[in-house]
């Protein structure tokens, strides 16, 4: 692939591989002369059009080019829009990696499951960290977020600091004992930030996130009432904090504690592992014998807070779940918020529950759920904290982008000094003016079970196809050279409903592929590539006529 | 008066003169040996039982009785609660004072009313200004409030730091582009902060208070829709900022501006003279031109927001105002909250206004008022970032000063190190441990028109059962050697309405007064004082008998 990017020695340059339109993929490069840094490498999950693909990372090529430069990457905390792509760096870049407790844990993790362990180099860090390289220096400050052990990262270079916050809320009272370093913050701001990168997840909602204390409280006070029946604690299993909370109350309430999903097991075998989660053995009970446990001594644990259709919860709620049987006094509580597009159907997965005579809490007017990314007063906070001479907002989609570019401007941050660029966008800044200075592919690397970047727009335009019409294969044995067929033409069909109960149709189907064969033979030039596009455009008018539909059309032709 | 403080030399001190368990009347006191500062010198605005006073200051008594060692007085603001005594304060206690620009004007101003300008020494200070005294300095650092020129006061002692937040809230999009100084207040918190007293006023909100950035875009989308009529704009005339927000939003819209109400009118005086309004001459317009001014190029300023019934508001909604007669197209912007207790007068306004068919803007639902003081999240920012070894809240009634405790006790500051205390009560730090040391009177002191503390709880009882029951007078002329009745006894009422209109009970109540002076002037030792007694307690029985109610009986006996 070829770009353009043009950085003088006088400049530092700061560009994302992912993160910038989109919520995943977190990969930021921060460059001087010879040396770059690269603050975490995430994953992002895929969207519902790109079917069948398990995640979508960056496309690491300006880094491969540029590898004997790359002298770190650094990790701001534990979660998979961070974490999730480092197995996939590093194969394409071998450099050293930073990253605090939780992080390193799970990384380390990722690793073995690679067999990669023992050819990567970890180090841990921590608040007030500085690693020093040639030319720059990385410094990590805490900040707060839904996990423990979350960090900012500030790279000083020869012609300014730039500062990336990492995901943030400031939590002043948070559950991890791990507040906020508000005066490291100050002390950045004080002596200069030439360029401040900021998470941009919550840009539009112009309130101050609440603590997780308050949500503690909250859960407390529902275990306080909820004396009888069982409790399923319903979360996100990457949120630690909230997972600490419920098995904190559970323990407190005197309910042993059980563990569904598989997302959900090793969030609680890690926690455990690493000091976040403080559950006695004699309190966790294995999943076959929550029957034996009497129900208003029992917490369930559960993933499925979003509706996911095949997770625990939403398996309780159907009915379908091997160990557990959903009772009249079950308390059900969704630690959570649905996530766009998800509300249908975690609304379904509500109603199922409540109609199988649960008690169901859910919702704002619980005061059960509070987001880990700071709102509008909290950027602010962070703008104010920092105020740096540029800014990019990262971590967001293009119009959270734009309103957090626009809090800036409240700040007094001057619009020419706000830059919302694309993935793949290289910033340069001397110290005194910033300018975009190119861009390298900053596309998406789409990763389908252990291969990486093999599967290419066309196929995803394929499953896309075939999840919408279904699929019809026509098979075929013809000899080219006799000009004759030796057996078939048949029809097959999946996920064409209306074909397959037809025999009329797949008769008629038969008939006219049968006369396109012969008709493409008899011509004399005719090759294996003009058959199969015959039989595809003449079965697909002829299906497209009958049934209004567009079925993807194979032909299985063996030439002989 | 006596009080028994004890003081060690290696303690430093600090306490309230007022401020503590009301909203009101700030004066703080922080003593090292030889030296005491004062913070702020404010009044409180009486409460409805208080009658006829009109404001209520602090007992100055400790400092006077330690004059030698008062070596200043700070003012963190300008708003009444924090300047209002000063005249009082200056004639008892005589220091320098030292002020930020806007409270320094209004200061000078309250100084030539009472023609002390010249016999006080003042001084300037700003963001960042450090008072170097013998053992003591005094850092201000700028907040947000609602007003410009709001500091914060460190103070820094041998034995530690002690800051005084004053009001405050974090605006960080100030309208007065002043914003606060996260720096210096992370700076002191870095340091070492060993005592923090701090606003507990929205100690009992759970929020992050909106800035007044946001209230200014409110009012400029309320001003870009009303096309037609006048907008008649009330709110506080302490708010600076919101007057500010209304000018500017009027000359923005071409409308021009009229002033109404007492203290409106010396708000945008001062406020022009200062610079803090922007308010060309051609803008402004005498109240009585405002018939010559077309409807919809007219912005009426008027005090009233809290449904006072003499303020302009009150009285344009009554249709008594002399200037402003209500229109059907006027638009009223309340731009304030009703402070607890005015709810139902702010209420009857409205509906008087709307009745007169006025277009009425108020409430939450508009964005149209944001608090002078930060929620719970702030005062827990403000905590974090000075994060004291002890804690003290101030400036709010008791349950405010515990709730605010509270947030302290969630910020990992133990309950042993806060201290809820009274006026009063005197704090003794020497670094390592804290001890309340004693206490001296911090009553109230009553101020009614000119005179100081000459109104005590006598006379208040009095006004209150005169408000109550009204006042029956009993005039008689008694020959007492002689024991005869010359004249009299008459009855005169006053405020106890039904006895004024029925003869048959003055008639009665005369015949009882009668019997009652003869049946003590024929005892032998009878004094005046007997019988006045005697009169007042047989009429009282005699009228609460009839009347359930209990007037204020005065014997005025002419003894010869």
């Amino acid at each position: 692939m070829t770009y353009s990017v043009d950085i003088k020695p006088n400049e530092v340059a700061v560009y994302a591989l992912g993160g910038l339109g989109e919520i995943g993929k977190n990969t930021y490069g921060i460059e001087y002369q010879d040396e770059i840094i690269v603050v975490d490498a995430g994953i992002k999950f895929p969207e519902d059009e790109l079917l069948g693909i398990d995640y979508v990372i960056p496309d690491y090529t300006y880094l491969v080019d540029n590898i004997d430069r790359v002298k770190a990457l650094v990790i701001t905390h534990g979660h998979e829009d961070h974490i999730g792509a480092i197995a996939y760096f590093l194969q394409a870049v071998n450099v050293p990696v930073y990253a605090g407790p939780l992080a390193m844990a799970l990384i380390k993790n990722k690793l073995e499951e690679k067999q990669m362990l023992n050819r990567v180099e970890l180090h841990e860090i921590t608040d007030g960290t500085v690693l020093e390289f040639d030319q720059l220096n990385v410094e990590f400050f805490r900040t707060t977020h839904s996990i423990p052990d979350v960090f900012g990262v500030a790279v000083h270079t020869p012609v300014g600091t730039i500062v990336e916050t990492g995901d943030f809320k400031f939590d002043l009272t948070p559950t991890t004992k791990q507040p906020p370093n508000l005066w490291s913050m100050a002390r950045l701001g004080e002596k200069g930030v030439l360029l401040m990168m900021s998470d941009s997840t919550n840009a539009e909602r112009p309130e101050w996130t609440k603590s997780e204390a308050w949500v503690a409280k909250s859960v407390n006070r529902i275990f306080d009432k909820l004396e009888h029946g069982r409790i399923i604690f319903a979360t996100f299993a990457s949120n630690m904090n909230r997972v600490r909370m419920a098995t904190d109350a559970a323990i407190a309430h005197g309910r042993k504690i059980a563990v569904f999903g598989r997302s959900m097991e090793s969030a609680v075998t890690n926690g455990r592992a690493l000091g976040y989660l403080n559950i006695p053995d004699n309190m966790l009970v294995e999943q076959s014998e929550i029957k034996h446990i009497p129900d208003d001594e029992l917490l369930i644990l559960s993933t499925g807070s979003q509706g996911e259709p095949m997770a625990a919860l939403a398996r309780i709620a159907e009915g379908t779940h091997k160990q557990i049987r959903l009772k009249p006094k079950d308390n059900v509580i969704f630690s959570s918020s649905p996530i766009p597009g998800n509300t249908a159907s975690v609304n379904a997965v509500i109603n199922k529950l409540e109609e199988g005579g649960a008690n169901v809490i859910y919702g704002k007017v619980n005061n059960i759920h509070t987001s880990g990314h700071g709102g509008q007063e909290e950027q602010k906070l962070m703008l104010a904290l920092m105020k740096p001479k540029y800014f990019m907002p990262v971590h967001g989609e293009y119009r959270m982008l734009k309103v957090h570019a626009s809090l800036a401007h409240e700040l007094d941050i001057p619009k020419d000094h706000t830059f919302i660029l694309e993935n793949g966008d290289v910033l340069a800044l001397d110290g005194e003016n910033a300018r975009v200075a190119g861009h390298f592919p900053g596309d998406d690397t789409y990763i389908d079970g252990s291969g990486i970047g093999d599967i290419g727009s066309v196929v995803l335009h394929d499953r896309q196809k075939l999840s919408q019409d279904g699929l019809v294969v026509v098979t075929a044995t013809i000899d080219l050279k006799k000009k004759e067929i030796l057996s078939g033409p048949d029809i097959l069909s999946r996920g064409f409903v209306y074909m397959r109960e037809s025999g009329e149709l797949i008769n008629e189907g038969r008939r006219i592929i049968f006369g396109t064969m012969r008709r493409i033979m008899n011509n004399s030039n005719a090759s294996e590539a003009d058959i199969r596009q015959a039989v595809i455009d003449d079965l697909s008018r002829f299906l497209y006529k009958e049934t209004a539909r567009k079925p993807m059309i194979l032909p299985m032709l063996i030439m002989i």
